[in-house]
């Protein structure tokens, strides 16, 4: 059961101006679910994608990384259910196969299109099925929906993942849309398994690879739930144009940062969902990480955490194990850490200091906030100003179970 | 239930002239079970030792450490229960008074004793029971054996780790026998939680030093069962000299490595015993990795896989869903990997070459494989002469269940 992760609302879903969306039911894997979806975008628009830094990427992040070097996308296509990953020279002939496709039913060119996959590793694409489904998404362009776009990408989802604001850039308003997927595989080294966020705010798409990573970075780059870095990440930024603001053309602009914050505010939250919706996940848990040198330790130092089994079987007993803690941030590689110096509170309740258990401590009150949803774990390093945050989940009977069944 | 570990047997583990061993029941955290042991060393044997790295290392660690440097060791002291660990300055003077209580009792100096904690983290030691324990080991050193050592020092381990080898050391007949302890936690970082290792042989303290590292590096430090670095892992190798070989004293002498060959038969069946009993364990994974340019590379992939949950949660559903171990080695970090050089194996089924699934493989006989208790993960890396394994167990839901329980 996913944690405090509310429905996605339809009817809160805005479009973007220059997008379109159509789902269709292929049978990729099972019959009878939504299980492709192509993206349509309006000529002129921006596209950036940030994608796994993992060697054994998928045939589709291959080819996408090619096609974005021509930066006129017009087409994507999602499929669910086969991750066309470790398929080798097949895989990527099959990858190629599907933009050819999509290329020729939609009078563009075969660069123009982007595709992504996501399910079970090391299978072939049913390319029959496949190439079935795009007539009909693409017929379903006209009615297709977010809603229904978020519903298309799931695998081990158990909800769907969509959420959109408005904002104003340079004084115009603009809006955001994005839709995510992912539960398990997760701990996004570039990006998460498959995030689209779109907006009608006009941006070079020079300054839209820049802004994609730094988007990527501060949502979806610091969300964990099992530490296996997928071979499928992908993460994309469409900007149409359409919302009638002055074309961002430097890092310096004011309406830079308005937008990057807008698209964080879409991004955020869907790397939230995928953790809420984490394989097993009974808990929601921050860790905020303070007084670092710099935010590379304070990474380490989150990360660290947020990886430990030992940590999150805990969390998931609501046992307050808080040495576990301790270890991980022991153990997370700032080499002259002095411990002395350390913090280490729950909630509102400290834990730790002076390198052991603080006198003020009562078990009774670490028990009371192990047995919230939402917990928020706090390093305090004292060896600096920086500071960041991670997110994940608890570690529960149910993520093995879902593991050992996800095949079957 | 633990994967094909044999009992230990009292009779065939041999005792080490000038090493004698005291248990005692303490009831430091339960009632009525072996929980204290004191090794008494002769004077003039070697004992060295290697640690942590977890920088909120216990107490215990900090004092062995210390005392080390001073090398005329006559007493070591471990208790199970409580690792006195994130105890800060109190939990220091605990260990300190641990060894003066020692040191009295002994007519030694407490700089003559090292400490050993192992247990629940962040909780204080009940000094009362331990103190008054020690008499009792002290009184028990005529009688105990090796076998009641290892049981003495278990905590979460569902069966005592033992093992005795002889072997031929500069054509004199040495003995090693030695324990270990541990089943989570594990993912030793210059050693496991707690591993002693006893020989009669004879070789200089500042050599023993080099070689307690060497044997560690081989042996402990290649297992993870769930990749937390404990706070009190710690491998001691005492050298009584009783078995009369000629003083070893250099590297380069043919003795030193019939010695670290005669350590390492010991300290990796006990390092694998400790995998074997995993928490959770239903199966026991070596990871061999082949045809690395380095050490540190094929470590990096080993490591990668034995820690993976998603390949630790298949090898227990025996589902061969082996895009997780491609996932796995692309993502450990080796950044300009040949993915298309890779070979995969699973036992005797080449399973993956070519970026992609072997045409020869079959998924039955994966299935087979995956079925077995003890399997073999073999990486070619195709990339140079390195080679090397690690072993891990897989993820279970006892796993969970273990840890999620493990305090009350």
């Amino acid at each position: 059961m996913p944690v405090n992760l509310l429905q996605v609302d339809n009817n809160q879903l805005k479009p973007i101006s220059g997008v379109r969306l159509g789902t269709a039911r292929a049978g990729i894997r099972k019959p009878g679910r939504r299980d492709i979806l192509v993206i349509e975008v309006e000529s002129g628009a921006a596209v950036a994608g940030v994608f796994t830094t993992n060697r054994f990427c998928a045939a589709p992040v291959l080819i996408c990384r090619e096609h974005l070097s021509f930066s006129d996308v017009r087409y994507m296509v999602v499929n669910t259910g086969c991750a066309n990953a470790g398929t080798g020279e097949e895989g990527l002939a099959d990858a190629r196969a599907t933009c050819d496709e999509l290329a020729r039913l939609t009078g563009t060119r075969s660069q123009q299109t982007l595709p992504f996959s996501t399910g079970v590793i090391m299978e072939r694409l049913p390319m029959d099925r496949l190439l079935a489904g795009l007539a009909g998404a693409l017929a379903n362009l006209p009615y297709g929906t977010w809603g229904d776009a978020a519903e298309a990408i799931m695998t081990t989802d158990t909800q769907a993942k969509a959420y959109s604001v408005n904002a104003l850039v340079a004084h115009c308003n603009i809006t955001v849309t994005g839709i995510a997927k992912g539960a398990g595989m997760i701990h996004p080294n570039m990006a998460t398994m498959l995030g689209y966020v779109a907006t009608d705010a006009a941006i070079t798409t020079e300054l839209l690879k820049t802004l994609v990573k730094e988007v990527a970075d501060a949502t979806f780059n610091r969300v964990t739930v099992d530490g296996d870095t997928s071979t499928n990440d992908s993460f994309i930024v469409i900007a149409s144009g359409k919302a009638g603001n002055a074309l961002i053309t430097s890092e310096s602009d004011p309406a830079y940062s308005e937008l990057r914050a807008a698209l964080v505010k879409v991004a955020l939250p869907l790397a939230h969902a995928i953790i809420r919706d984490g394989e097993g996940a009974t808990k929601f848990i921050t860790v905020q990480v303070e007084g670092g040198k710099n935010m590379e330790e304070c990474l380490k130092v989150g990360k660290a955490i947020a990886h430990s089994p030992l940590v999150k079987t805990a969390f998931f007993a609501s046992d307050p194990n808080l040495g576990r803690i301790l270890a991980a941030i022991g153990y997370a590689g700032i080499t002259d850490l002095d411990v002395s110096k350390v913090r280490l509170s729950l909630g509102d309740v400290l834990v730790s200091e002076h390198g052991g258990r603080a006198a003020s401590y009562r078990e009774e009150e670490g028990q009371r906030v192990m047995k919230e949803t939402e917990i928020l774990v706090k390093v305090e390093l004292g060896r600096g100003p920086a500071s960041t945050s991670v997110w994940t989940c608890d570690f529960s009977y149910d993520y093995v179970k879902i593991n050992a069944d996800y095949r079957s």
